[in-house]
Protein backbone atom coordinates (compact mmCIF):
# COMPACT_ATOMS: atom_id res chain seq x y z
CA UNK A 1 0.00 0.00 0.00
CA UNK A 2 1.39 3.43 -0.96
CA UNK A 3 2.69 5.98 1.65
CA UNK A 4 3.01 9.52 1.47
CA UNK A 5 5.75 10.49 3.87
CA UNK A 6 4.44 7.53 6.40
CA UNK A 7 0.64 8.96 6.35
CA UNK A 8 -1.37 6.46 4.49
CA UNK A 9 -3.19 8.52 1.05
CA UNK A 10 -6.11 8.86 2.68
CA UNK A 11 -4.47 10.39 5.88
CA UNK A 12 -2.72 12.67 3.29
CA UNK A 13 -5.69 13.78 1.81
CA UNK A 14 -7.55 14.75 4.90
CA UNK A 15 -4.75 16.99 5.98
CA UNK A 16 -3.86 18.38 2.70
CA UNK A 17 -7.42 19.41 2.00
CA UNK A 18 -7.48 21.17 5.86
CA UNK A 19 -4.18 22.56 5.29
CA UNK A 20 -5.29 24.15 1.62
CA UNK A 21 -8.10 25.92 2.97
CA UNK A 22 -11.16 22.83 3.43
CA UNK A 23 -11.23 22.44 -0.26
CA UNK A 24 -8.76 18.60 -1.87
CA UNK A 25 -7.20 20.34 -5.00
CA UNK A 26 -6.31 18.22 -7.16
CA UNK A 27 -2.36 19.56 -7.81
CA UNK A 28 -2.26 18.95 -3.71
CA UNK A 29 -2.40 15.11 -4.36
CA UNK A 30 0.08 15.05 -6.94
CA UNK A 31 2.38 17.63 -4.88
CA UNK A 32 1.67 14.98 -1.98
CA UNK A 33 3.70 12.00 -4.36
CA UNK A 34 6.26 14.68 -5.53
CA UNK A 35 7.57 15.31 -1.96
CA UNK A 36 7.42 11.64 -1.21
CA UNK A 37 9.34 10.69 -4.42
CA UNK A 38 11.67 13.53 -3.62
CA UNK A 39 12.24 12.41 0.41
CA UNK A 40 12.82 9.13 -1.02
CA UNK A 41 15.99 10.05 -2.56
CA UNK A 42 17.38 12.19 -0.23
CA UNK A 43 19.51 10.28 2.30
CA UNK A 44 17.90 9.29 5.60
CA UNK A 45 19.11 12.76 7.92
CA UNK A 46 20.17 14.93 5.53
CA UNK A 47 19.29 19.20 6.72
CA UNK A 48 17.13 19.35 3.25
CA UNK A 49 16.27 22.84 2.25
CA UNK A 50 13.41 23.38 -0.74
CA UNK A 51 12.79 25.24 -4.07
CA UNK A 52 9.45 24.84 -5.02
CA UNK A 53 8.87 26.42 -8.96
CA UNK A 54 5.88 27.44 -8.60
CA UNK A 55 3.39 28.85 -5.81
CA UNK A 56 0.68 26.87 -6.49
CA UNK A 57 -0.58 23.97 -4.30
CA UNK A 58 3.04 22.57 -4.75
CA UNK A 59 4.52 24.64 -1.21
CA UNK A 60 1.55 23.46 0.89
CA UNK A 61 2.59 19.79 0.32
CA UNK A 62 6.08 20.57 1.33
CA UNK A 63 4.44 22.52 4.30
CA UNK A 64 2.54 20.03 5.68
CA UNK A 65 5.04 16.90 4.98
CA UNK A 66 8.23 18.10 5.92
CA UNK A 67 10.14 20.91 8.41
CA UNK A 68 10.25 23.41 5.77
CA UNK A 69 7.80 26.47 5.67
CA UNK A 70 7.44 29.70 3.65
CA UNK A 71 8.11 31.72 7.50
CA UNK A 72 11.43 29.58 8.25
CA UNK A 73 13.04 30.45 4.87
CA UNK A 74 13.76 26.56 4.67
CA UNK A 75 11.33 26.58 1.85
CA UNK A 76 12.01 29.08 -1.21
CA UNK A 77 9.69 29.78 -3.93
CA UNK A 78 11.15 31.03 -7.62
CA UNK A 79 8.09 30.88 -9.36
CA UNK A 80 8.59 29.93 -12.57
CA UNK A 81 5.62 28.11 -13.37
CA UNK A 82 6.86 25.07 -13.10
CA UNK A 83 4.92 21.87 -11.05
CA UNK A 84 8.60 20.94 -10.09
CA UNK A 85 10.57 21.08 -6.86
CA UNK A 86 14.17 20.06 -6.23
CA UNK A 87 14.96 18.91 -2.30
CA UNK A 88 18.58 19.74 -1.67
CA UNK A 89 21.20 19.45 1.13
CA UNK A 90 21.45 22.58 2.66
CA UNK A 91 25.05 22.54 3.23
CA UNK A 92 26.46 20.77 0.08
CA UNK A 93 23.53 21.30 -2.56
CA UNK A 94 23.40 17.81 -3.28
CA UNK A 95 19.66 17.00 -3.93
CA UNK A 96 16.91 15.57 -6.46
CA UNK A 97 14.26 17.51 -8.44
CA UNK A 98 11.39 16.05 -8.84
CA UNK A 99 8.87 17.19 -11.92
CA UNK A 100 5.21 16.09 -13.19
CA UNK A 101 6.47 14.47 -16.75
CA UNK A 102 4.24 16.02 -19.70
CA UNK A 103 5.02 12.92 -21.63
CA UNK A 104 4.06 10.48 -18.87
CA UNK A 105 0.77 12.20 -18.43
CA UNK A 106 -0.05 11.39 -21.98
CA UNK A 107 -0.98 7.79 -20.74
CA UNK A 108 -3.51 9.72 -18.36
CA UNK A 109 -5.56 12.05 -20.44
CA UNK A 110 -8.27 13.33 -17.46
CA UNK A 111 -4.74 14.28 -15.74
CA UNK A 112 -3.52 15.73 -19.05
CA UNK A 113 -7.11 17.95 -19.48
CA UNK A 114 -7.00 19.28 -16.52
CA UNK A 115 -3.49 20.11 -16.06
CA UNK A 116 -3.09 21.83 -19.36
CA UNK A 117 -6.66 23.16 -19.28
CA UNK A 118 -7.72 21.47 -22.39
CA UNK A 119 -11.58 21.23 -21.18
CA UNK A 120 -13.64 24.28 -19.50
CA UNK A 121 -13.62 23.67 -15.68
CA UNK A 122 -17.43 22.83 -15.48
CA UNK A 123 -17.03 20.27 -17.59
CA UNK A 124 -14.57 18.47 -15.06
CA UNK A 125 -15.13 15.29 -13.22
CA UNK A 126 -13.18 16.56 -10.05
CA UNK A 127 -13.76 13.06 -8.49
CA UNK A 128 -12.83 10.85 -11.60
CA UNK A 129 -9.74 13.67 -11.63
CA UNK A 130 -8.77 12.59 -8.61
CA UNK A 131 -9.04 8.68 -9.25
CA UNK A 132 -7.14 9.17 -12.09
CA UNK A 133 -4.26 10.85 -9.77
CA UNK A 134 -4.44 8.07 -7.28
CA UNK A 135 -3.90 5.67 -9.69
CA UNK A 136 -1.01 7.13 -11.21
CA UNK A 137 0.69 7.89 -8.12
CA UNK A 138 4.41 8.38 -9.03
CA UNK A 139 4.07 7.35 -13.00
CA UNK A 140 3.59 10.70 -14.35
CA UNK A 141 6.77 11.77 -12.35
CA UNK A 142 10.38 12.56 -13.14
CA UNK A 143 13.09 12.66 -10.98
CA UNK A 144 16.83 13.38 -11.32
CA UNK A 145 19.90 14.48 -9.52
CA UNK A 146 20.98 18.03 -9.01
CA UNK A 147 23.34 20.15 -7.69
CA UNK A 148 22.55 23.55 -6.13
CA UNK A 149 25.11 26.76 -6.76
CA UNK A 150 27.08 27.33 -4.21
CA UNK A 151 26.36 30.97 -4.34
CA UNK A 152 22.85 30.06 -3.85
CA UNK A 153 23.46 28.08 -0.07
CA UNK A 154 24.85 31.30 1.27
CA UNK A 155 23.49 33.45 3.82
CA UNK A 156 22.81 36.54 2.21
CA UNK A 157 23.45 39.01 4.84
CA UNK A 158 20.75 42.16 5.22
CA UNK A 159 21.16 45.16 7.23
CA UNK A 160 18.10 46.33 9.54
CA UNK A 161 17.27 49.44 9.75
CA UNK A 162 14.70 52.16 10.13
CA UNK A 163 13.74 53.29 6.65
CA UNK A 164 13.76 57.34 6.85
CA UNK A 165 10.43 58.11 4.19
CA UNK A 166 7.99 55.37 6.42
CA UNK A 167 9.70 55.89 9.81
CA UNK A 168 9.48 51.30 9.94
CA UNK A 169 12.11 48.91 10.63
CA UNK A 170 13.30 46.71 7.47
CA UNK A 171 15.88 44.18 6.43
CA UNK A 172 17.09 44.89 3.69
CA UNK A 173 20.40 44.31 1.29
CA UNK A 174 19.67 46.92 -0.59
CA UNK A 175 20.41 50.01 0.93
CA UNK A 176 19.01 52.88 3.26
CA UNK A 177 15.53 53.47 2.13
CA UNK A 178 13.02 50.32 2.60
CA UNK A 179 12.19 48.47 -0.96
CA UNK A 180 8.57 49.54 -0.13
CA UNK A 181 9.29 53.03 -0.23
CA UNK A 182 12.06 53.15 -2.87
CA UNK A 183 10.42 51.11 -5.52
CA UNK A 184 6.97 51.43 -4.76
CA UNK A 185 5.90 47.72 -5.41
CA UNK A 186 3.12 47.27 -2.90
CA UNK A 187 -0.62 48.07 -4.31
CA UNK A 188 -2.14 49.97 -1.98
CA UNK A 189 -4.08 53.08 -2.30
CA UNK A 190 -2.22 55.88 -0.69
CA UNK A 191 -3.66 57.90 2.32
CA UNK A 192 -4.02 54.99 4.97
CA UNK A 193 -6.61 55.72 8.04
CA UNK A 194 -6.02 54.37 11.35
CA UNK A 195 -7.83 51.04 12.68
CA UNK A 196 -8.68 50.67 15.95
CA UNK A 197 -6.14 48.61 17.57
CA UNK A 198 -7.51 48.94 21.03
CA UNK A 199 -9.16 45.63 22.63
CA UNK B 1 -6.59 36.33 29.15
CA UNK B 2 -5.47 37.72 25.45
CA UNK B 3 -6.27 34.61 22.93
CA UNK B 4 -5.03 34.66 19.78
CA UNK B 5 -7.73 33.75 17.04
CA UNK B 6 -9.35 31.65 19.86
CA UNK B 7 -6.58 29.83 20.76
CA UNK B 8 -4.85 30.39 24.27
CA UNK B 9 -1.26 31.74 23.94
CA UNK B 10 0.19 28.99 25.27
CA UNK B 11 -1.57 26.58 22.53
CA UNK B 12 -0.86 29.16 19.53
CA UNK B 13 2.51 29.10 20.50
CA UNK B 14 2.56 25.18 20.61
CA UNK B 15 1.26 25.25 17.03
CA UNK B 16 3.70 27.81 15.73
CA UNK B 17 6.91 25.97 17.27
CA UNK B 18 5.62 22.48 15.67
CA UNK B 19 4.30 24.37 11.99
CA UNK B 20 7.94 26.47 12.36
CA UNK B 21 10.36 23.70 12.41
CA UNK B 22 10.31 23.05 16.29
CA UNK B 23 11.87 26.07 17.64
CA UNK B 24 9.59 28.99 19.15
CA UNK B 25 10.89 31.95 17.21
CA UNK B 26 10.32 35.24 18.41
CA UNK B 27 9.25 36.55 15.25
CA UNK B 28 6.42 33.64 15.66
CA UNK B 29 4.90 35.21 18.64
CA UNK B 30 4.54 38.76 18.03
CA UNK B 31 3.19 37.39 14.31
CA UNK B 32 0.43 36.12 16.16
CA UNK B 33 -0.46 38.68 17.89
CA UNK B 34 -0.45 40.61 14.52
CA UNK B 35 -3.38 38.06 12.92
CA UNK B 36 -5.25 38.36 16.04
CA UNK B 37 -5.45 42.30 15.78
CA UNK B 38 -5.89 42.20 11.82
CA UNK B 39 -8.57 39.79 11.94
CA UNK B 40 -10.83 41.89 14.47
CA UNK B 41 -10.44 44.53 12.29
CA UNK B 42 -12.14 42.56 9.18
CA UNK B 43 -15.87 42.25 9.99
CA UNK B 44 -16.79 38.66 10.54
CA UNK B 45 -17.64 36.75 7.41
CA UNK B 46 -15.84 38.70 4.74
CA UNK B 47 -13.88 36.79 2.31
CA UNK B 48 -10.46 38.05 3.05
CA UNK B 49 -6.75 37.69 1.27
CA UNK B 50 -3.30 38.39 3.10
CA UNK B 51 -0.18 40.38 1.62
CA UNK B 52 2.77 39.58 4.03
CA UNK B 53 5.54 42.12 3.42
CA UNK B 54 8.06 39.75 4.37
CA UNK B 55 8.69 36.02 4.46
CA UNK B 56 10.34 36.05 7.61
CA UNK B 57 8.10 33.85 10.03
CA UNK B 58 4.62 35.68 9.51
CA UNK B 59 3.59 33.97 6.64
CA UNK B 60 3.40 31.01 8.78
CA UNK B 61 1.49 32.91 11.60
CA UNK B 62 -0.70 33.87 8.94
CA UNK B 63 -1.26 29.96 7.85
CA UNK B 64 -2.03 28.53 11.23
CA UNK B 65 -4.54 30.67 11.72
CA UNK B 66 -6.09 31.50 9.02
CA UNK B 67 -7.30 29.47 5.72
CA UNK B 68 -4.74 31.20 3.46
CA UNK B 69 -1.96 29.61 2.53
CA UNK B 70 0.70 30.24 -0.11
CA UNK B 71 -0.07 27.13 -2.13
CA UNK B 72 -3.73 28.37 -2.34
CA UNK B 73 -2.29 31.71 -3.07
CA UNK B 74 -4.96 33.50 -0.70
CA UNK B 75 -1.64 34.72 1.07
CA UNK B 76 0.79 36.42 -1.31
CA UNK B 77 4.49 37.59 0.10
CA UNK B 78 5.66 40.65 -1.61
CA UNK B 79 9.03 41.04 0.38
CA UNK B 80 9.79 44.21 1.14
CA UNK B 81 11.80 43.48 4.49
CA UNK B 82 9.19 45.03 6.61
CA UNK B 83 7.68 43.34 9.55
CA UNK B 84 3.58 44.27 8.00
CA UNK B 85 0.39 41.89 7.05
CA UNK B 86 -2.34 43.41 5.11
CA UNK B 87 -5.47 41.49 5.50
CA UNK B 88 -8.25 42.92 2.83
CA UNK B 89 -11.29 42.11 1.39
CA UNK B 90 -10.92 39.75 -1.83
CA UNK B 91 -13.95 41.41 -3.79
CA UNK B 92 -13.28 44.96 -2.42
CA UNK B 93 -10.32 45.50 -1.21
CA UNK B 94 -10.78 47.15 2.13
CA UNK B 95 -8.76 45.92 4.20
CA UNK B 96 -6.27 46.67 7.45
CA UNK B 97 -2.38 46.91 7.50
CA UNK B 98 -0.52 45.95 10.74
CA UNK B 99 3.11 46.67 11.42
CA UNK B 100 5.63 46.46 14.08
CA UNK B 101 5.48 49.65 15.35
CA UNK B 102 9.75 51.04 15.64
CA UNK B 103 8.64 53.75 18.17
CA UNK B 104 6.63 51.85 20.18
CA UNK B 105 8.96 49.54 20.26
CA UNK B 106 11.40 51.63 22.16
CA UNK B 107 9.51 50.78 25.68
CA UNK B 108 10.55 47.56 25.03
CA UNK B 109 14.31 47.79 24.53
CA UNK B 110 14.66 43.71 25.22
CA UNK B 111 12.40 43.60 21.85
CA UNK B 112 14.19 46.28 20.50
CA UNK B 113 17.83 45.29 21.08
CA UNK B 114 16.69 41.41 18.93
CA UNK B 115 14.80 42.80 16.43
CA UNK B 116 17.11 45.99 15.07
CA UNK B 117 19.97 43.26 15.62
CA UNK B 118 21.55 45.75 18.35
CA UNK B 119 23.13 42.48 20.33
CA UNK B 120 25.05 39.78 19.05
CA UNK B 121 23.44 36.73 18.95
CA UNK B 122 25.14 35.05 21.45
CA UNK B 123 23.84 37.46 23.95
CA UNK B 124 20.80 37.44 23.98
CA UNK B 125 18.23 35.75 26.53
CA UNK B 126 15.77 34.13 24.30
CA UNK B 127 13.68 33.04 27.45
CA UNK B 128 13.68 36.70 28.49
CA UNK B 129 13.18 37.90 25.14
CA UNK B 130 9.79 35.65 24.61
CA UNK B 131 8.57 37.56 27.81
CA UNK B 132 9.07 40.71 26.63
CA UNK B 133 6.75 40.04 23.65
CA UNK B 134 4.35 37.90 25.71
CA UNK B 135 4.12 41.19 27.68
CA UNK B 136 4.38 43.61 25.14
CA UNK B 137 1.32 41.65 23.06
CA UNK B 138 -0.70 44.10 20.90
CA UNK B 139 1.59 47.55 22.22
CA UNK B 140 4.17 47.54 20.00
CA UNK B 141 1.88 46.92 16.55
CA UNK B 142 0.18 49.72 14.85
CA UNK B 143 -2.71 49.46 12.49
CA UNK B 144 -4.28 51.39 9.30
CA UNK B 145 -7.05 51.24 7.33
CA UNK B 146 -5.75 50.32 3.63
CA UNK B 147 -7.69 49.96 0.23
CA UNK B 148 -5.95 47.38 -2.11
CA UNK B 149 -5.55 48.40 -5.81
CA UNK B 150 -8.52 47.02 -8.36
CA UNK B 151 -5.72 45.99 -10.37
CA UNK B 152 -4.45 43.57 -7.37
CA UNK B 153 -7.75 41.66 -6.88
CA UNK B 154 -8.42 40.31 -10.60
CA UNK B 155 -7.06 37.29 -11.24
CA UNK B 156 -4.15 37.00 -13.93
CA UNK B 157 -4.92 35.04 -17.31
CA UNK B 158 -1.86 32.78 -17.43
CA UNK B 159 -1.29 30.57 -20.54
CA UNK B 160 -0.69 27.16 -20.27
CA UNK B 161 1.93 25.07 -22.61
CA UNK B 162 4.14 22.77 -22.52
CA UNK B 163 8.15 24.68 -23.47
CA UNK B 164 10.29 23.93 -26.42
CA UNK B 165 12.85 23.98 -24.60
CA UNK B 166 12.63 22.04 -21.20
CA UNK B 167 9.61 20.12 -22.48
CA UNK B 168 7.87 21.15 -19.02
CA UNK B 169 4.76 22.23 -19.02
CA UNK B 170 4.29 25.50 -17.38
CA UNK B 171 1.68 28.66 -16.75
CA UNK B 172 2.88 32.15 -17.30
CA UNK B 173 1.82 35.34 -18.77
CA UNK B 174 4.90 35.83 -20.33
CA UNK B 175 5.17 33.69 -23.64
CA UNK B 176 6.05 30.25 -24.99
CA UNK B 177 9.38 29.48 -23.04
CA UNK B 178 9.10 29.03 -19.79
CA UNK B 179 10.49 31.91 -17.47
CA UNK B 180 13.14 29.20 -16.15
CA UNK B 181 14.86 28.66 -19.87
CA UNK B 182 14.34 32.15 -20.82
CA UNK B 183 15.62 34.25 -17.56
CA UNK B 184 18.23 31.06 -15.89
CA UNK B 185 16.54 31.88 -12.62
CA UNK B 186 16.92 28.87 -10.83
CA UNK B 187 19.99 28.04 -9.06
CA UNK B 188 21.10 24.40 -10.19
CA UNK B 189 24.28 23.70 -11.70
CA UNK B 190 23.78 22.04 -15.06
CA UNK B 191 23.64 18.64 -17.11
CA UNK B 192 21.36 16.60 -13.96
CA UNK B 193 21.07 12.93 -13.81
CA UNK B 194 18.20 10.75 -13.07
CA UNK B 195 17.63 9.99 -9.90
CA UNK B 196 15.94 6.61 -8.84
CA UNK B 197 12.15 7.19 -9.06
CA UNK B 198 10.85 3.29 -8.76
CA UNK B 199 9.88 2.07 -5.45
Amino acid sequence: MATICGLSIREYCEKAEQFHGGHLAPGMVIAGFMVELARRNIPEGTLFEVICETASCIPDAVQILTPCTIGNQWMKIIDVGRYAMTFYDKYTGEGVRVNLDAEKMKDYPAIAEWHLKLKPKREQDTEALISAILEAGEDILAACRIQVTPEFLGKRQKTVGICPVCKESFRSSEGTICPACKNSVLPYVSAPAKAESGR
